[in-house]
């Protein structure tokens, strides 16, 4: 019986151990999407104790709490600290097989040197000693990112965010980590959302332009797309239900636009027309500034109304979406291609049945001048799990070119979820491993480190422009 | 090599076999959701020869042999038993893989003693060896029952019935098993059906209410499950082609129900309407009483019109139906969380497609008072085979909580069936061992022998409040 | 750790290795469905080097060469032959797990003697070692054939074709194998497509009728089916978007028809409709002349517009759709069922989620007269990979028969594919194989060793009616 979460955790033969700790576990981390708040950098914030820590804002830890049967106010309610911990310490024995289950304790390992299996017995130990912990620099945000060899971060931003902290960040020389916005325009495209128009009138009186037309919309966007641009901003990403292609002609979009403008209803076909729309519209200008364009879609959001109404999005009430879109992606894709205005762009779908299908769609698309130019993105969300993946890189290797893949992000509202991405790499160095020693790939270890280092690192540098450092 | 079917089938490593033998095994089996007849049990039926135990009714069976060429007359035609069961021995040997082959083989072993392997050369040493056995009390549905651990048993019944074989089960003191109806109004639901009308005459004959509005059929009804709650229903369950949410207003479904009582033609709409307005009442009655929603969706039934006309429902003819309805899912159980009233409710689709959605919406609407209080119901029917359990097991681990899953039911229509529960445990312990075996989870028996036992036996006990007994 | 690509590979235990080396492997090869030119089976084409035989149409190796940035001018562009190589041997590194990455590798050591791995540096040395070995006449396409012990091939023609390939080749002694065509008819269905109404004058020439009506259409395609019997065809083929059912009246065919004839647009709907009668029509016809119906669906074809401008169908702009279709595939089938005239079938669909539901679905069509009537063809195109063999063989023995499959075929456009015989028997043995040695079934090598002959040979030479031959 291997040991829990022993050094060789997650790795089975000895071309995985070797391809991990000599090669995977070297590499500086890119975590080229996450949702960390960068003033929290900027402020270098410090946790009181492990309940901030963890379960501030993470939903996925709420959820579990949940499904246990916890009451809310030990969740997000007004319980004291100590005792919400508890009740998440009590929690994971039930969660055998959960990522959580390995993540928090991958943590305590990494972090707080401790290496207790956590439940309702062991809660009060975890509790002193990592609240003793977390007074160390070494657990400050700036000294975790510092601590995990993160390069460099891309946060998740609204058009009209002032990106105040990405340039404090910058002109801050005691920051080491490159933190980049990731321009996100979902509220300008909801067309089909209540609070449509006044964004719109937001983004209007900060652009300085009254928006009466698509034009003037395409005109604000694009000052903020350049604003972003100059703040070192080179990617956007676009939170989709599901995947949309239904383009129609400039008149109808304007008829659209002026009844979004006014709040009168909006069908769901007026709504896809009207996003179809934006997104070729920002498709064309981040392929000529060369931005990557991720699209995350397939979720069913805010399931539970009660709770959303009392807690807000992103408190663990959304869910796996089943809608099928492939015609529209491949559409969508081929819209941008035809002029040759597709930028790089990575798929991010929440249904595991989209695997081989996205997989294949983007294949229809790669071509001359950058290594696997459209991506599959990493097991996302809900599928963020060892079998997800290995099955999105199994599906990956299967169907495309696992080799120039650009691998792992967070996604994450943490700062301890960096050993996420040691995770990952344990995982992919393993698929690896056992191809090799099941006599399905040769047993030549350059080629084999070579690939366990890009995909853990140099692929997603080259693939962003940032600097490759090892 | 492992021999066939030995003490540790399918238990690779020395932890599963501890919570196999040691915990697993151990507990009564709660077989919740079944088609077997109370009658049956009542008049403790006995079986002439093995073609009667196992060809009877079981339909598994009959589209293995129909798929080898088999003529229909050994299958559920005039053929004498003797010449029924060598068909049936000749096309195991074909099934390799298949979950019957290994159900008939532990059968045998567990109610007859019997090791053979069973093909047509040994299909008469078979035959006259359980013929022998099936005139032992044993044998008997009773000694079945005894014999397998049952405490409990949930049948499958139509609100029509008048559970005269429950009551007099319980009337029974020679009686041992729990025995609850449970109820299931399809044919009151199913608006498109040509029976609806003369279905909704009978309800009101029995109810002795004529039954001309929405809110008479709601009255009828809840006469009804009032009735199966005084007879110890516990569970409701729906057959679904699909999950329907469809809300219409009071005056629409008052129409749509006056047409469907005429005999109208109901568009799909209409029927969607309609049903949607029932299952939201019936939701909200359940929750009052405390009962437990069962949802079966996701089959295509009686594809084979030539086949269904000549041997009527349930004989072999029904497929998996992939057909999308994640929103309605989550839309359904939402309109009852708003108010307070979604019943405890297990999901179960037939399409594994819909497995990672399924457990991530269910994740929506846990909470309080609760251990899992909604579950993603054991792998259904197609889905019920060694791996099918194993997806289903890793997809609840991996996006949910494992540790309060409810566990097996056979939903079977032959009483030799309970060996399912052994076969499901065995897997169960098998998965729990093997994260335990490669490190991937810490080696605590205590934590582990719980779970094990919670998820073969307490967790359904406790979900359903049947007496605890081990 | 195994040598990579040994005799025993992809062959773990004992167990396998003996069904593989001793049954399997000895069995002939019917590689019933493929893409390749007969004219080169006559003409007993020769290969000048390595990149005609492996590039020449190959577009899985092309997408490959895409998805890590090769420009086009290597791929399908005036680039020499020799750098095309270089380049495609630069890329292979990259593609770890990509059964291209097998096959190549497989195809070097069976056809070529060389078991050198494929890379930038040992391209030059592959070259030239292919360069010469492709002179022998062990290396023409006929020598391909016979040493790789090939009965028969079905190719893919359309009902317009003369067949004057076949014919030659069944009029010359010297040639062994049988080489039959296969019908498939798409075009004279797709009244949605711009070039139908040519197709139909076409075929309206070829038979001598001057097709103004359905029947008109129907009696020119049963000449040409007739035609096609005459000249030993045993199967049609059909490429279907998603599989369709829309049955309507024969006015309604016959007015849509009239549309499609003079251009006029066509809606989904009557395309639907129109294409639902004219594949009832043939299912009828075959199933009276024996023949085999092929249904490939699933494909979202020429993707990107501009690459298919430039290159034409079938150069890898091809990919998965995930468009849900079972009541259509059940209502299909029923509808020739319920009359009686439901031919042999073979079910393909190109989205691994239809596996579970296309499995189920067949089941409900078995019968009397064949062992497996209704087939669920081989994991096709995308998903004939290691894992999605292995998954297509473990659902078919889950939810349906396993020994009754009639296995393999390439679907490939190069003669040097029949080492795909060799992948799939390997697979197969191994799960086989597998299962015996978890104890999971009997170690008997009679029964065994007879599935794995059968499974990858004998049942396909009995379902299309070749003689036995091993």
């Amino acid at each position: 019986m291997k040991p829990f979460m022993d050094k060789d955790f997650l790795l089975r033969g000895d071309t995985a151990k070797v391809l991990y700790h000599d090669y995977a576990s070297q590499m500086p981390i890119i975590d080229y999407h996450c949702h960390i708040n960068p003033a929290e950098i900027m402020e270098n914030r410090r946790f009181d104790n492990i309940t901030q820590a963890w379960l501030g804002g993470d939903h996925y830890k709420w959820r579990l709490m949940r499904a246990v049967g916890v009451e809310e106010r030990y969740i997000t309610g007004d319980a004291p600290d100590r005792e919400k911990f508890q009740k998440f310490a009590e929690t994971l024995p039930f969660c055998i097989g959960n990522p959580i289950h390995h993540w928090t304790h991958l943590e305590l390992r990494r972090y707080f040197g401790c290496d207790l299996v956590i439940n309702g017995d062991t809660a009060q130990q975890v509790w002193e000693l990592t609240e003793k912990k977390l007074k160390d620099d070494a657990l400050s945000v700036r000294g975790i990112i510092a601590s995990s060899g993160v390069q460099a971060i891309g946060t998740t931003d609204d058009p009209l965010d002032d990106l105040r902290w990405h340039k404090a960040l910058r002109d801050d020389p005691s920051n080491k980590a490159v933190v980049s916005p990731t321009f996100r325009p979902d509220k300008a495209i909801n067309i089909d959302k209540p609070d449509f128009a006044d964004y719109i009138a937001k983004l209007g009186a900060l652009t300085g332009k009254g928006i009466k037309t698509v034009d003037d919309l395409k005109a604000a966007l694009l000052q903020r797309i350049n604003f972003f641009n100059e703040m070192g901003c080179r990617a956007s990403d676009h939170g989709l239900d599901y995947v949309i292609f239904r383009p129609a002609d400039e008149r109808t979009v304007a008829s659209i636009f002026r009844k979004g403008l006014e709040g009168a209803p909006i069908t769901e076909a007026e709504a896809e027309s009207f996003k179809t729309a934006l997104m070729l519209f920002f498709g064309r200008e981040f392929a000529r500034l060369g931005w990557i364009m991720q699209l995350h879609y397939g979720a069913l959001r805010g399931n539970n109304t009660a709770m959303l109404g009392r807690l807000g999005p992103d408190t663990g009430y959304d869910a796996i979406s089943t809608r099928e879109c492939s015609q529209a992606v491949a559409g969508f894709l081929n819209a941008l291609e035809v002029d040759g205005k597709l930028p790089k762009t990575i798929l991010y779908s929440l249904s595991p049945n989209d695997s081989a299908m996205l997989t294949t769609v983007m294949g229809c698309f790669q071509g001359a001048g950058a290594m696997g130019k459209i991506q599959h993105g990493s097991a996302w969300w809900f599928n963020d799990t060892k079998i997800g993946m290995e099955q999105q890189m199994l599906n990956l290797a299967n169907t495309g070119v696992l080799g120039t893949f650009i691998g792992m992000l967070t996604d994450s509202r943490s700062f301890l979820s960096y050993t996420r991405h040691e995770y990952f790499r344990r995982i992919l160095c393993n698929l690896l491993g056992d191809m090799v020693e099941r006599g399905e790939h040769p047993a030549d270890m350059k080629v084999l480190g070579e690939m366990a280092k890009n995909i853990s690192y140099r692929n997603v540098a080259r693939y962003f422009g940032y600097e490759v450092l090892a």
